[in-house]
């Protein structure tokens, strides 16, 4: 999606040529195929000499790719990921990127569900938060980082690896156990009944468990990579669940309270629609 | 909604003529101007004279209004209920309305979170499943139900209460408290952070607070009437929160073996997409 994006950024922006890197031969076929980048790498270790390294992978891939690589990038070049947890990636950045090369922390903010080439849409990037998390004093990074960003028409937002992972946890990762742990409960409905669950489930009412069609390994990822803060947010749910499930022994009036004011926090967070 | 595509089906299917009722004068005058009647009803008195009376109301209300005026209604008459929860109003239907009624259960599974007229869509009626649930041996009730399922388009599905309850207490009412509770939870991440939180929400991931939306006293009623398995359903998505929680300090493996099963569930009770 990204080199999608960026190809055809290319005229405007002085981008030489994209070379794609891909562990599976058949995925970097495809991303080339459609239009992602200019040529295959043969091995990672060739990705070392860009000028610019974007790191697209599941968060501990990111990271492993840092501790063992970061040492051998290249002096000058611009190194950004595009995980969904922040402070294990810029942690890593910290500590194996020699501070020669301009590294920084990237989260664009506009995937889909669904996995590799396929679920690639450039156009969903527009305007959409391209996160840059600092990893150490190094203005260019940044600089470099919102370059990278405006180039795929994806709005910059620089925000601490800390800050950014207690949010994402609480607008992105819990949706994404909730709709996981929703799946399976549905599914362990009474077993002999799957005809009769499949029967009643309208498109809208399980639009709740779309993000449980998402990568199992990429979402493990980014859940493990941000597991206190996604353990806090959980015990959160719990409380917020137990305080709306303690109402409905009350009357309307106290749970009607409750889903208004819950209401009025969509509202206020998405803004008018 | 259902207004709009019975009068379209009025050549086809015999009706008369549909008249409107709701409490609130502005919005019974905009469900006609929108097409979903033929005249406006002074009093829910009047709408006791119908050959079909339809109960589009939050399920207490649907209840009460079979406790208060089911006595009156037309001997041969049908009434059915568009109520999210069927127990509570198969109840009061059996309790309240004379045999010589033809009673039955419906709940039209195609509603959006918009309320009233501005949300109603008659085309997403086309083949979504119409719950019909006997409320006592009236083959007649329930043929006429499905007749009125077949004039909008439905699918009409034959169902017991109890089950009805229990499923949709899982496909539907947990996901609205889900969706409730996560906006509460993503609306109480660090208040002076509220600017960062909006900064970073992209339209994909709040869809997962897309029901939160809903009317609350609508929400509500059905919640409530649906307590039991509710309290039931929310248990289950506890434990299975835990149980997922719990593997996050094992490695990768355990959870991603977890969200593999729960993207199963989501494919095998959804179907391809």
């Amino acid at each position: 999606m990204l080199g999608m994006a960026l190809r055809r950024a290319i005229p405007q922006h002085g981008v030489d040529e994209i070379a794609l890197f891909d562990r599976d031969p058949r995925t970097a076929s495809e991303s080339l195929a459609r239009g992602a980048g200019d040529r295959l790498l043969a091995a990672p270790e060739a990705a070392l000499l860009a000028d610019t390294l974007i790191l697209a992978l599941p968060v501990p891939e990111i990271v492993r790719f840092l501790e063992e690589r970061g040492k051998d990038m290249k002096a000058g070049s611009l190194v950004v990921d595009t995980g969904s947890a922040k402070r294990a990636v810029v942690g890593a950045m910290r500590a194996s990127v020699p501070p020669s090369v301009h590294a920084v922390g990237g989260h664009p903010m506009a995937g889909t569900e669904r996995p590799g080439p396929q679920g690639a849409d450039p156009d969903s990037l527009r305007d959409a938060p391209f996160v840059l998390s600092p990893v150490r004093e190094d203005p260019e990074a940044l600089a470099r980082g919102r370059i990278l960003a405006a180039a795929l028409s994806a709005r910059p937002v620089e925000m601490e690896a800390t800050v950014h992972d207690r949010i994402v946890a609480r607008t992105s990762h819990l949706p994404h156990l909730m709709a996981c742990a929703l799946a399976l409960v549905v599914g362990g409905v009474d077993v002999n009944r799957g005809e009769e669950v499949r029967n009643l489930v309208g498109s809208g009412d399980m639009g709740a468990t779309r993000l449980a069609r998402s990568d199992p390994a990429m979402v493990a990822g980014f859940l493990s990579a941000n597991a206190d803060e996604l353990r806090a947010a959980v015990r959160e749910l719990g409380d917020t669940l137990e305080k709306m499930v303690s109402t409905l022994d009350e009357g309307l009036e106290p749970l009607s309270r409750i889903l208004a004011e819950a209401r009025a926090e969509t509202a206020r967070v998405a803004g008018p629609r």
